[in-house]
This record gives C-alpha cells, structure tokens and sequence, in this order.
C-alpha cells in the first residue's frame, strides 16, 4: 500500500487510527477463555467493531510471542482474518526487530513472506545493514524507531554529537539514506509532540507511527497541530484504551465507542488542520 | 547461572565456545527434509555432537519465526531437550528485543517462563524501562547490546557526546544502574576486538557475549587478548563455521570437529593468558 493509497483511505474513513493488538490472555474478557481460540476470539470481535474507524491495525508480538506456540496460532490466524476480510487495512508487525544483514533476512521473511503483513517496527541500534533486508521486499515498509513515548527514551535518544545533533535526529537524517518517503515511516512518541515540529523540518513527507496516546498519556492534538502534512501523514495508535474499553460482554461494542470517538475526534482535527483542511 | 557456575563449567571443559543455532531450513542438509521436524532434528544432531565442547548454545530468533508455527515448535523442542539432556549448559535467546515496559515484560514472560532460557538479547534504543522487565526474573540475565559485529555498528554506537563518551560506552555505562555483574551481560562483536581493552576498563568483571568470530572474520586471539579476565569473563559464539561444517550425512561430525578445534584453541588461550593460566 504506497503512500496516496494509504491516504484514500484516511480521506474516505476520516480516521488516522492504529489500533495496537496487544492481546493478553490475562487481560481479555475471562468467558473468551472457553473458546478454542481465546486471543483470536478477542481480536475477531475487536476487528469486526473498530475496522470502520481504523486505517491500520498493529499486533504486538511480544503479546503473542509470550502464549508460545498457541500465541504464534493466534497471531497467524488474526493476520490471515485481516488480509481476507479487510484488504484495505494496514498492517503492521510490531516487532522492532533489527540484527546483523543474514539475520534481517529472515526476520523479513517471517514478517513478509511467512506473515502478509505490511510493515514492521526496527530498531535502529545495528544500523543500515540491519535495516536494509527489510527495504528489500517492494511495496513493504520498515517503520524505524526514532524517538519512543517511553520514560527510558530519555536514557539515549537525546544525546548529542559536537554538532548538536540528538542521536534520534542522526538516526532520521541518516536512514533518509536507506530508504524513501514509500519505504520508510518513523516511530516518535505521542508523549514527545513538541520534538515532532523539529522531526518535521527533517522528514516533511514521511508518515509517522505515533505510539502513547491514551494509557500512556500522548495528547491527539498535540500531535496533530506538529505532526500532520498534506497526505496527513500520521498513524496515531492506541491500543489499552480501545481493546480494553470494557471486560465485560460488551467488550467489543465498548471498543468500537472507542474508537469512533477517537476517529471523530480525527475529524475534526483534519477538518481543522491547515495541511488537510481542503480534503475534509 | 550464576559467573561462578558458569566459570566452574568453562574450567571443566577448557572451553568459552557458544554455539549459535541459526538454522535455516535452506541450510540443513537436505536429507534431513524428510524428517518429520527438520530444524529441530538437525539441532538435536548438532547438540548432541558438539555439547562437550560447548558451554552455551544461542538459537537465533529469526530462523525460527521465519518458518512460522513450525519453526516455532521446532525452537520449543530444542529448548526442551537441551534442557531435558544437558542441564549445565548457558541457554541465550537470540532475540535482540526492547520495547516499552509492559511490552518487555511480555517478552520476558516468552523467553523465561515459556521457553526456559537463561538469558536473552536486548536492543538497549528504549532505555532502561525495556531492559528492566527482563532483570525481574531471579538467576535470569539480559544480554545487551553495546558494540556489535556488524558494518552498521559503525552508524550510531559510536557517535561520542561533548565529553567524548561513544553510545556504547554510554550504553554499558548507564546499564549499570540497571542491573549488576550476575544478571547482565554485553555483546560486543570480535571484529571490534580493539575496543574491548576500553570496555574491560568499564566493566572489568562482567561476561561478554562475542559474536562475530569466524564467518564475520573476527579473531578469537584478538578478543581472547584483550577480553579474558579472572573468570574467564568471555563466551565466543560461532554458528555458520560450526553447524555448516559440512552439508553432507556427516555434518555432525563435521560440526563437532569444527566446535573441538575451536575448544583446542580456547584452552591453549586459556592456559596462556596471565588471568586464566593458574586454572588451566
């Protein structure tokens, strides 16, 4: 899905909004347990009520990843149900892989080949060679951490070179190298909105993965004031906020409230955006 | 774990050797595809053949996720029999993760308590509350990554500060806040063999995970040189030069010939070097 693709549908759908699986079967309503397949059970019933209100959607696979072999069952089913039901999603692995050249290779064919999704999350540590694998499969995207909505963010993403230049622009600046406004989108926090009016001065055209509203406590409009472009060029996820709207019977009615009130609450800042005002 | 067992089991064997399990199904002789479970009967041949001169053995991550369900499954059987069949040896997760929080603490629930390893790789990007999680686990040990192997460690880990402090400098020097000498470890690549005089000054005591020795050109002289200490302080991953020895039916054998030649040099290192000799 390129770019203006992505755009069409934020346009007809009115929304910007990721919805993050991250599945727990700790977490999931406890009468989804008698089912065959209780994380799947809760992502069908997600998916079916909130699709309308979303443009991509984003399993965690450490959510998965943690059910072991049952978790990856789950996961493998959520995606294919996507991919059959609802081809104009956007799909992204949230995995924020990244290691040395022959070891991308294969994370790229989990991710790609093995699973159809779209794009993935990569840490950017092990630099280019651990990225460029990914950028190999055309019509996929890498989504490269630059600044996360995390406390330990702080920890290095702001240190700065004899230039002043913070390693979470130097990381930016420099993959501008591996890839293209196609290929390549950016992780920065919701909880950093002020930092994205500088990102924005680096990257004016790339879309952004925007982690932290909601449980982690990003605002929307903040974002949206330094964050949109001309083709919006934002996907603000939420995750806690939507799937575990409510535990009861209810869940997924209570998840699509959410949402919509989300998406209307996107809207109306596309309504009012000077980049995107034209559009809406 | 915990270094002292680790050291008592490096003195038995005369040997630091990891052995990294990085199987690819493409790989493996092709014999072995008609075996009901391929990756896990070769890594059984594998193990079985080369676990007397091996103090650790290292499953990438990627090779299994890259084969989906199955890969998965055959990732659960050789935890289980390495555990089951040699319970002295190190067992690390290759899997370089690093989220936020709640994110690693999912990850840390799939590679403690799912899988039974006793150490994984983490991407050190997200700062500390992504590496935490995984050091709430008793005798458990997060392997973080500070000075890779790789041509792309040379993009941003060794950006330096105003007070000349490189990221992975800066990374091993902040971790040490996180964690202590029993429940951390670092990589650092041997192609970076030079640097390590430099970290042993940082962290004089702790064990470094070495990858990078054979296929990626690294020396173990060199890191042998600049990285033992009084508990040996080094394990040395090699894969591709080990579990490709050979491509034929005697590609156990080969491999275990390939992994005593490697343990043949490290106890020669280890009687030679003024740290170690007085123990071998």
């Amino acid at each position: 899905m390129n770019n203006q693709q992505l755009f069409e549908n934020i346009r007809k759908k009115g929304s910007f909004l990721c919805v993050g699986l991250d599945t727990d079967i700790k977490k999931i309503p406890q009468f989804l347990l008698d089912t065959t397949d209780p994380m799947f059970a809760f992502n069908k019933e997600i998916i079916d009520a909130t699709a309308k209100y979303t443009i991509a959607y984003k399993p965690n696979l450490a959510f998965y990843e943690s059910e072991g072999l049952e978790g990856w069952r789950s996961l493998e089913k959520t995606v294919h149900y996507l991919r059959e039901n609802y081809p104009d999603i956007f799909l992204i692995a949230d995995a924020k892989r990244g290691d040395i050249g022959n070891t991308s290779s294969m994370y790229a064919r989990a991710f790609f080949e093995k699973l159809k999704f779209d794009a993935i999350t990569v840490a950017p540590y092990m630099g280019e060679d651990s990225v460029k694998p990914f950028l190999a499969y055309e019509g996929k995207r890498v989504v490269l951490l630059a600044l996360t909505s995390n406390k330990g963010a702080f920890d290095f993403q702001f240190i700065a070179d004899n230039s002043g230049e913070k390693l979470f622009e130097k990381v930016i600046r420099t993959s501008l190298n591996w890839g293209n406004e196609e290929n390549m989108m950016y992780v920065v926090g919701a909880t950093k909105a002020e930092e994205l009016a500088d990102i924005r001065k680096i990257i004016p055209n790339h879309f952004l993965l925007v982690p932290g509203v909601g449980a982690q406590g990003g605002s929307l409009q903040e974002v949206a004031k330094y964050g949109l472009n001309k083709q919006c060029g934002l996907l603000v996820n939420s995750s806690r906020a939507i799937i575990y709207a409510s535990n009861g019977p209810d869940f997924a009615q209570k998840a699509a409230e959410s949402a919509k009130e989300t998406r209307d609450e996107m809207i109306e800042l596309l309504r009012n955006n000077s980049h995107t005002t034209s559009f809406f």
